[in-house]
């Protein structure tokens, strides 16, 4: 892999995250030398291009396929799409990417993502990561929201990726403001992130669900803020996501109606001294949670 | 009630929010002219002295009872206690409040506290008041950690309160910072709170007891963080809360549960029309919550 400086880079997606990895990416002291982005929204792209963090830009036609051009010049390509939109761009312009260029992604799923990865042409490099930012709002506008400053990435390297193009990876979403990256495999990957990030947003829509007042903010001393933050949630993505990961999330789901039910049942039995145990040893579990 | 410049406040418990309460009072440009405090613990008292937040400190001592040389001079009393420690403090003090003075308390549950308000002696005059802020730390130590700026303050006055009373509370809690002031009643009071406050830690405090990886942190990307900071709580306050608003909370439990199950069959089935359109509810649901 060449210098980042002497790369041109590719951005497949021009929407929250998209945006993010554009800025972050322009902002580096050893900025790609040229950043190229597609979408299918023609206003993205002009926002884009007026906020000066992509070069070119090249519309995504839902019918015309991806755009080969674009594709041809990259060295570097962040796809920053849904999974499933992902896999058919992949898919749709496999024949496009430039010999030898390095593919990742942000999507918050890996499974299906990984073993795409693992399917395309033996000179192209593909390895799946997730960036753990984003915002309760969507799209480019949005993408300023995005702080990568201090996050985790995910990282879920295949066998055939290429060592090198591993570390430069990592050095890369360092200097893009990430402060810890680990890496494991897309299976490890989706059962954490079921309980991390799907479960807690299937808590806070439930939460969301369960109350009709809209005056109920009120009454609120910041727990409930807290907790459904991410109700404001992107509802086909997450969909996408629940589903894609169905199997693990309702795993994590039925051993949360666990815990919730026995503290439910400490509460219905007045059983103080129980109750206070396990909260004491709950606070405990928390403040050894590594930061 | 005479102006707040010329009155003599006490902090009765100089814990988290009673070390917040008096820093509030000393920071007026209209500050009480004089603030004592008492408590149990030496060291917090001594630590408020140091800091120049109280005036006078008197321990209060379990055997001999409230401090009642602290209490016969103060025409405005802030009692910082867990519940069950209020009312059995003021059920020991009961002769000794200054006639005519006006006492609040900052507990988390009102039913037992307005029972108690309503059958102290007729010459002094207690609203019950919940103040909508706190801090993830115990302790006078952790105060200042406490913020009231902008947040929630709910009262539940009672027919025996005195109007004037009832203002000059009012306009002393903006003064400490807080934004929005309700109005309710205790039960009132106690059923919005098993929502926003109970519920939501009884939720926290299950999402890390079914997890036991200290390493998962590691895969957060802010969603696990925000739904368990309030993991890390005070064990015997929050085992009180729940336990005396028992009823209140388990039916909100079962609330959420309703909710989660909805959403958990939706994934199950698979149904992604159905279930995108229920996110997407949510989400307008949580936007036009009142800020």
């Amino acid at each position: 892999m060449k210098a980042i400086e002497d790369c041109t880079a590719g951005i497949v997606g021009l929407g929250l995250m998209g945006g993010a990895v554009a800025s972050a990416l322009r902002k580096l002291d050893d900025a790609p030398a040229r950043i190229l982005a597609c979408d299918r929204d023609q206003s993205a792209l002009d926002a884009a291009r007026a906020r000066l963090c992509i070069d070119e830009a090249f519309l995504a036609d839902e019918d015309s396929g991806a755009p080969r051009t674009m594709l041809e010049q990259c060295d570097l390509v962040f796809l920053c799409l849904n999974p499933s939109t992902l896999i058919r761009f992949v898919e749709a312009s496999m024949a496009f990417f430039k010999s030898g260029c390095l593919i990742t992604d942000v999507a918050g799923i890996k499974g299906s993502v990984a073993a795409l990865a693992e399917r395309l042409r033996p000179d192209i490099d593909f390895i799946p990561g997730h960036p753990m930012a984003g915002a309760e709002k969507d799209g480019f506008s949005n993408s300023g929201l995005v702080d990568f400053n201090g996050k985790n990435y995910i990282l879920t390297p295949l066998k055939r990726n290429r060592p090198e193009n591993l570390a430069f990876l990592k050095s890369l979403i360092r200097r893009m403001g990430f402060s810890r990256i680990t890496e494991t495999s897309a299976a490890g990957h989706d059962s954490k992130i079921a309980f991390t990030s799907q479960l807690c947003h299937v808590i806070a829509a439930s939460l969301v669900d369960c109350e009709a007042d809209s005056g109920i903010t009120r009454y609120g001393g910041g727990s409930f803020e807290d907790l459904t933050r991410i109700a404001m949630l992107n509802a086909p993505m997450w969909t996408e996501l629940f589903l894609e990961n169905r199997v693990e999330l309702l795993e994590r789901v039925t051993r949360f109606e666990k815990s919730l039910d026995a503290i439910k049942a400490l509460i219905a039995s007045g059983d103080a001294p129980e109750l206070e145990a396990r909260l004491t040893l709950i606070r405990e579990r928390r403040g050894a949670m590594e930061r």
